[in-house]
């Protein structure tokens, strides 16, 4: 007799859609009571937010709001912003959290393609969507969210401010059931090059997300863990992956959060300290200015889960110093974003050099989440620590492409896997470490060099300033390595000294040899893209285009 | 324009299914080297939890098993019995759980309604079914698990045995991928009357259940946590609604697992000293067992979750005072069984008294639960700590129905929540209490009166031996309380002492005055079922035959 499941039984119930709203089923039974906090001014319990919420959806019905339509937001962190997260897919309808840091042009674009039926916008932002002119006619509802007093109207259409919307609604929505492959949000990623791409999220995808970090995190022992007793404040923005997803994590925990409005390094430290935060997340270059305010020295206790880029280990080296928990997690855009997360493991916490080393990693996988490092034919490479391969995934809450992009879309999901665009390795102990980006690892010999590793090996000589190494095309091993670098001023140093530095290296097993570059060529400055990165892209062209000049020589 | 997600995009990636095996991805990464130990003598890695999941599943195909077909296990806690919980599943087959407790004609129903294409089976259950003589002749395949050497073959269809057949397959399976509505698990609910009935749980059921048990447990702050620091020991039966699932959890998070077989007590204190123990869950019996074992008396650092059936201020008391851990967790075969936890706030930690009522509650609702506490025509009841009535549920693991059993399943999901027969209240600060069955709660002036609660009143009066509160027809109040007292040797207690007792009850505000019993009647002994329980079904029709005999005496 088979049994498969497929054919419901007579009587039988269905299955129960995961949805978004269920998120708020315990905290309303563990904490109602709880505090949100806004600025450290405002105040609100997790009874006002459940009340907040059905007025919100009441409201925004009443604006016309239906199942499917986009409301795009447009805030800094904060209560409403989160009220927002959990309305607005409750209504069936997808929440736009528009990213504030693009160009005017771009967020034009981005809305231009959702083409929302409400917006909901911080006063902050009029001046940018004044300068839109009549482009941004399309948006013809526009709820203000002021923190004060009145605001000068302006041009665009104003149909009511957030709070007197609230007030006019009935406390009580009954919220609708639906399929959990509604969509729930979406936003753009923003890559160097192109316009900008549509990921997004369905409840089930939020939902299950959000179980895995808190499965993720709460379980870990000894350090970075988050658990009920912790007070959350983000300082990733909450347009940027749902501030990573964690405010979905910390509202299903009915933790107190806090959210700071727009981000300044003195009143972060300030609300840290006055709020009692113990968990946050970030970018570098804040966590570089937090540490370097000056009147708070000690920051004991302080978790603070670092992504977006690169982890020195001279930042967390200081981070540590000054009590942070600091450690690293990996993920982009289209994954929601949790897929690794560099909780240093019992037995390697006794070991100061080596947990630096695995807190700076892009660590390991998360709850339900499958990781492979591979090479151009999809086939597994070793975890040997040393095996460089792409970095491809699979979880149930991985975007399913692009929206109206087949192409981007097929490709993101080729053979079946997400990819990641980064080359990594995969340690015997089960760490993840990123080494380069595809796009700029060296394909040679028959091995995939980082151009990061030995880009690092050269920065080690004292007379460079910066350098950069790029893949040249070659007929026999299919790539070489070319550095080119910018010497400190006064300086000329030789292609020997560095083919001694990297040979050391090599002899030592942490290079291969075909790592070597074939030419080091001396150059007074490397090109850069709008944001400051080294533009690899253009390094390669000018190459090309040069070589004529550098001609055969060695 | 609406983008509700219905139509997915060309190009863009079908949502992943949940399936069991996902379970198996992130302990592998995490820790391959952990240990799963039998008994204490066989100790297995995770790496090898992968490959003999493997090698059960082509054994099991070799045997014919295809998609949907039955895999019965009858085995105590054990490593094999652990491997079905994922090869069978995986395979896309149905695992099911004999419940080897239940009488020999009660097991033949069970495997009767299910036909299971391979049967496994510890040796020591070869009586048992020999009893069955040819009416288990449907099963033309049994596997022996044997935990040693060669056995007394069986008059049973053997097939081979467990060690041999994993020796003889491929270390490599490579499991299909298939909706996440397939049915992984079965088994037989056993109430006190009528044929045992069949729930079921599908993969996806199965998964989110695992991680909402993770998310529940890992997040608690202060007592009672499961992280991956943990040791896990299994007392409540595999086959006892999966072990309460904790396998899946302690297998996805990578921690070290203990099986001991068949239980005895001093084994159990034995393994849980020998291997580091500090996680388990049992019935209170036996816990009771346990503490009452001589030799080892302190149990510190031992957590363990108490379900199944009422556990009583006191000996919750002595299990903390020999350094248990010592909570409830709250469910049943229906459920999958995760609903509720008695996880005490960290702020009532302080009050010893008031910690030791929470931690005998029913306790706080599991991450996804939605759990109510409503009146007959399913209206909502204040969370007072005082209101009764039904606990009902929706969370997304809940049994679909029963197998073949269209009437019971409608009745279960009445109204659109599962529905427990338990009588509850629910407190301010959120923990539910269950006070009663709801067929042995008295429904007298509107109120609903708990039976326990009076008895347990009646049974502080120093002259009671044992006694039963049932609800008796009533013209007037639609039901009223009569208690049956069995009087302690040579006593013969009067009606006014207590209705005296009661009514000082009363007067605190503890019970309600509809609760005093209108009849106080001595008994020499009080119907049990077979498993021990006072039989009020049986109390009721005995009452009400032998009315006459009591006339209308006060």
């Amino acid at each position: 007799m088979t049994f498969a499941g497929e054919r419901p039984e007579p009587g039988h119930m269905q299955p129960q859609p995961l949805l978004i709203r269920q998120l708020l089923f315990s905290p309303a039974c563990y904490n109602p009571e709880q505090e949100i906090v806004y600025r450290g001014a405002l105040r609100l319990t997790y009874r006002d937010l459940r009340e907040r919420v059905q007025r919100l959806a009441g409201a925004l019905a009443a604006l016309g709001v239906r199942r499917g339509d986009t409301v795009a937001v447009m805030d800094w962190d904060s209560h409403r912003y989160l009220e927002c997260f959990f309305a607005v897919p409750m209504l069936g309808a997808v929440l736009q959290t528009v990213n504030v840091r693009l160009s005017p042009q771009q967020i034009l674009f981005t809305l231009g393609q959702t083409r929302p039926t409400v917006l909901l916008a911080n006063p902050d932002f009029i001046p940018l969507l004044d300068e839109m002119g009549e482009d941004i006619r399309f948006i013809d509802r526009v709820v203000l969210m002021p923190d004060e007093a009145p605001v000068p109207a302006p041009r665009l259409p104003v149909v009511g401010e957030y709070e007197d919307l609230l007030a006019a609604a009935e406390a009580r929505f009954d919220f609708p059931e639906f399929p959990e492959e509604t969509i729930a949000t979406t936003f753009h990623t923003t890559g160097t090059t192109g316009l900008p791409k549509a990921v997004y999220f369905s409840h089930r995808q939020i939902v299950l997300h959000t179980l895995s970090l808190i499965a993720t995190y709460a379980t870990q022992p000894g350090h970075g863990r988050f658990d009920r007793s912790d007070v959350y404040m983000p300082i990733t923005p909450m347009f940027h992956v749902h501030a990573w997803g964690i405010p979905f994590m910390a509202t299903a925990l009915g933790v107190k959060q806090v959210y700071p409005g727009r981000y300044e390094a003195r009143r972060l430290l300030e609300l840290q300290q006055s709020e009692g935060v113990t968990f946050s997340h970030c970018v570098p270059t804040i966590l570089k200015m937090m540490l370097d305010e000056p009147d708070r020295t000690d920051l004991t206790g302080w978790k603070i889960v670092i992504g977006g880029a690169v982890l020195t280990r001279a930042l967390a080296q200081e981070a540590m110093s000054r009590g942070i928990d600091v450690f690293c997690g990996y993920g982009m855009s289209e994954t929601c974003p949790l897929l690794l997360i560099s909780h240093v493991d019992l037995d390697q916490l006794d070991d100061p050099a080596e947990e630096l080393d695995l807190r700076v990693m892009a660590g390991k996988p998360a709850i339900l989440t499958e990781v492979r490092i591979v090479d151009d034919q999809m086939r597994d490479l070793p975890a040997d620590g040393m095996a460089r391969g792409e970095l491809v995934a699979r979880a149930p809450w991985l975007t399913r492409g692009y929206r109206g992009n087949p192409e981007a879309s097929s490709s993101l999901w080729e053979g079946g896997y997400l990819h990641t665009g980064d080359i990594a390795t995969h340690s015997p102990k089960g760490y993840f470490k990123i080494v380069d980006r595809l796009k700029d690892v060296i394909k040679t010999g028959g091995e995939w060099i980082s151009s990061v590793d030995v880009e690092d090996i050269i920065s080690m000589h004292p007379q460079v300033s910066e350098c950069a190494v790029i893949g040249v095309p070659d007929a026999k091993w299919g790539e070489r390595p070319v550095a080119l670098i910018v010497p400190k001023p006064g300086c000329a140093p030789e292609a020997d000294a560095f083919s001694a530095l990297l040979g050391e290296h090599v002899s030592r097993g942490q290079l291969s040899r075909f790592g070597i570059p074939d030419r080091y060529i001396l150059v007074e400055e490397l090109q850069k893209t709008s944001v400051g990165k080294i533009d690899k892209k253009k390094l390669r062209e000018v190459y090309d285009q040069s070589q004529a000049l550098f001609g055969e020589e060695q």
